[in-house]
């Protein structure tokens, strides 16, 4: 066992990290020279600016944790590929004051059977690190500089005293690690499975919670709670959106500058895009659903659109198909509905063409999920170029699906006026568009449905356990009673006992 | 108004952060030069390493925050100090995509009016910030460059294009600002007597939500949600301290290595250091209170050691009492109390003098807060300089107190192996220590008592707004019922009307 909070939450094997790192040397050993290691940093604590103190406590820099498992600070780790993965962990030396302030200080006997290395010692002078890999024989020692292909940010490869001694690579790591947390193991799976399972218990309870009158940031802090308390995660995936009416068709609502400030009228639609993570692996799960419990026609007719297009992802996206083909799937199953619901005219395929489903729907259909969010590898291996055209120009991916990629389906159909004004002011959209009727769905907002989905020859997983058709949720949130601390509390035991 | 997150929390008036800057430059015109502006920078929204998601939304810079109250991203602000303060601020060009997804670009206007400034630039050519200053006919320009006496850490002063044309200082603003953040004005007490008020009914929350059985991570989790869901505070001031029996003696338990993970017994004594921000203003507040609602005789005799430290200091802090001799006064209390238990022999001035005090609590008394949890000033103005003594060389401040400023009380005792063998082996402690009484002692934690203290010539304000004696501990826990959402929301609906 690496990680387990309590006796309440998913006890994490520590040899999903033994795992990774067996996967990681068989990957490098025909590519790397003899005599070569290894080495990566981890993350290191950080206060608010200047000052001396930090809201939430440290999370560890992803690639590091899927290698190593370490939650702790300021460590480093090497793998010596040649041995076949002999491992050593590098942990600071703490200052005996750690005692006083922040409990036992551990020795090296406590990490390496606590993460299950070969070897652990203490970082206390510059060249340790230099003096170890040269006990390792190291020639050739590999670094990882990780781009990230959504924001363009770079994670620094480590510097360690004596690195010139040594023939450094910053460029096969980062493919060949990426590539690597794309496909997820199962003990991976398992984690992320339970964080699902955490958030699907925290969106019900906030749907169980909804009435007119709240604000949106009241039903945040139930899910922050819900995902805490029985979930045991403290930290959460990303910001949470709780958008509510037209705050749904601000995609990124939540920020600091839109902080889930609104009061929720009764009708209001709720879009709320939460998901915490466990052990640093992400869940990320979107619940669209009537303020009041009860779908109007209009309501219906969105939501319908968008639940038809998240089934048929569901049902087609198989090992072998291209994300960017189901993404054009969706844009023509919410089209067909809004076709149908007198909102667009014309050939469906020539309004796809005409990149009218971005009207609707501006982000992309989903993106791989795991240590991070939205993570890295989605225009990795077979991805075609990012597009430059609506809609596909936002995919996180465009890679052909393989059997146990994590990735999250999240079709969307929104009202956004800055599109819908562009839209029908270009002659080539606006022939598909009914003014008259779109514009009385001004103002409300949007659905976006989505669940986080293991990709299966034999049929994908559907790690999200929710409500989703109209029916579904009306009852459940007509149900008698609330969604009480005993009646989560079982559910999750429930699942851990499965 | 600047700033109020519903109608159910504090309206922050916009006039707190024009008083600020009115101060700033009442301190600084009789000390510069004609043509002299100020120019500020704001923070900068960061994600987790090279990834694009972040955990909590962004939150401002406290020197910045101070002056301007922006709460966005990316911002920066000048004051002409000649023209008595006129306010420029530089807000960031967003671009049209924002619209999409983050929401309404707003204009300058909406700006000026939001923070009542007198001008409001798109900062969008890397010469606008020196163009303006031109406009400005400045010549001196005072950038922040901000140490912090307790981490170290230093806030660089901003960078800007054209600086070379101007004479730059970076000494006077750290100096003058930090002096003027010490000492709190109404408006700003305001805001942090409603901070602590939550902060107050989240440990309420908490000691009434606490049975034996449950985590101490399930504690942190209600308070958090008390303080947003009722309070609206989405930010804590610092990570959440949730420790129970033997982790009280680990002072800053809590952290990613320590994460509020053990099993409340039955008997175990808590220790609860947790609170909030609103609007970035901190709350600190530390309650100690039985699991199981009843104290036992030597539960009791530390507790009530630390309470007569507490009650003692809240006394005699006074405006032109220097820190230091309050932390000297909560340890003679705290021992004489240790005294008549017979865990301590011996005459009490000898004992601090041998540093016994610091034995027992290592921490310093308390600290100032503000913006920041520990906040700036500490060491400046009539500091003497730093201890080298145990416990006094913890301390975060050394100065005389002075009217409004904001300062917690938290005299703690706790028995630390650690320090305890380290006594026991020191002749000239070990005289003191009767072994024997204390070794029943251990394990069993510590006891800290804190509360968010004004000064005031008057009298002291007390900011916290908790149970404290043993028996009012006792009878709150034992008296019926959940602390409810309706109780919570009627007690902080009260507090707001008042």
């Amino acid at each position: 066992m690496t990680f387990q909070l309590s006796e309440k939450t998913f006890k994490v094997p520590v040899d999903l990290f033994t795992e990774n790192r067996h996967r990681l040397v068989d990957a490098l050993k025909s590519k790397v020279p003899a005599n070569s290691v290894v080495l990566l940093q981890g993350g290191v604590e950080k206060n608010r600016y200047n000052t001396d103190a930090a809201d939430l406590p440290f999370r560890q820099e992803s690639y590091f944790f899927w290698t190593f498992g370490v939650n702790e600070s300021e460590f480093y780790g090497a793998i010596d590929v040649r041995s076949g993965g002999k491992t050593t962990l590098f942990a600071p030396r703490l200052d005996p004051s750690y005692a006083i302030w922040d409990g036992k200080i551990n020795n090296e006997q406590f990490f390496k059977e606590k993460y299950a290395v070969d070897e652990v010692v203490f970082n206390d002078k510059t060249t340790t690190i230099a003096e170890k890999l040269k006990e390792l024989s190291a020639k050739h020692v590999y670094l990882l500089r990780a781009e990230n292909t959504d924001s363009g940010d770079v994670l620094a490869e480590p510097k360690f005293a004596g690195s010139g001694d040594f023939q450094l690579d910053t460029e096969l790591l980062y493919k060949e690690m990426a590539e690597l947390r794309v496909v997820k193991t199962e003990k991976e799976i398992g984690v992320m499975r339970y964080a699902s399972k955490i958030a699907s218990e925290a969106h019900r309870a906030a749907m169980k919670h909804m009435r007119p009158g709240l604000y949106e940031y009241q039903l945040e802090s139930l899910f922050r709670h819900t995902s805490y308390y029985h979930g045991g995660c403290r930290h959460l995936a990303y910001t949470c959106i709780a958008a509510t009416g037209c705050n749904g068709s601000v995609l990124h609502y939540g920020h600091a500058n839109a902080p889930n400030d609104k009061f929720i009228k009764d009708g209001d639609m709720c879009l709320f895009d939460m998901g915490p993570e466990y052990n640093c692996y992400a869940s990320d799960i979107t619940t669209s659903f009537p303020s009041n419990g009860k779908f109007t026609e209009k309501q219906k007719i969105v939501y319908n659109a968008v639940l038809a297009a998240n089934l048929a992802v569901l049902k087609a996206a198989k090992p072998g198909v291209r994300w960017t083909d189901m993404h054009i799937l969706s844009e023509k199953v919410i089209l067909e509905h809004l076709k149908q619901a007198g909102l667009i005219v014309g050939d469906i395929d020539k309004a796809v063409e005409a990149r009218v489903g971005a009207v609707f729907m501006p982000h992309g259909l989903g993106h791989l999920i795991g240590l991070d969010v939205h993570d890295c590898g989605g225009y990795m291996g077979d991805a075609t170029p990012r597009s430059t055209l609506p809609g596909l120009k936002s995919l996180r991916t465009t890679r052909t699906l393989m059997e146990r990629m994590a990735i999250t389906i999240e079709p969307g159909c929104y009202f956004i006026d800055f599109l819908l004004n562009e839209a029908l002011a270009d002659p080539k959209k606006s022939e598909f568009l009914v003014k008259s009727e779109i514009d009385k769905y001004r103002g409300s907002g949007g659905v976006r449905i989505e669940d986080d989905v293991i990709i299966r020859a034999s049929g994908n997983e559907n790690l999200s356990d929710l409500p989703r058709t109209v029916e579904e949720i009306e009852n459940f949130m007509a149900s008698g009673g609330e969604w009480t601390e005993k009646v989560i509390e079982s559910r999750v035991s429930d699942f851990l006992s499965k």
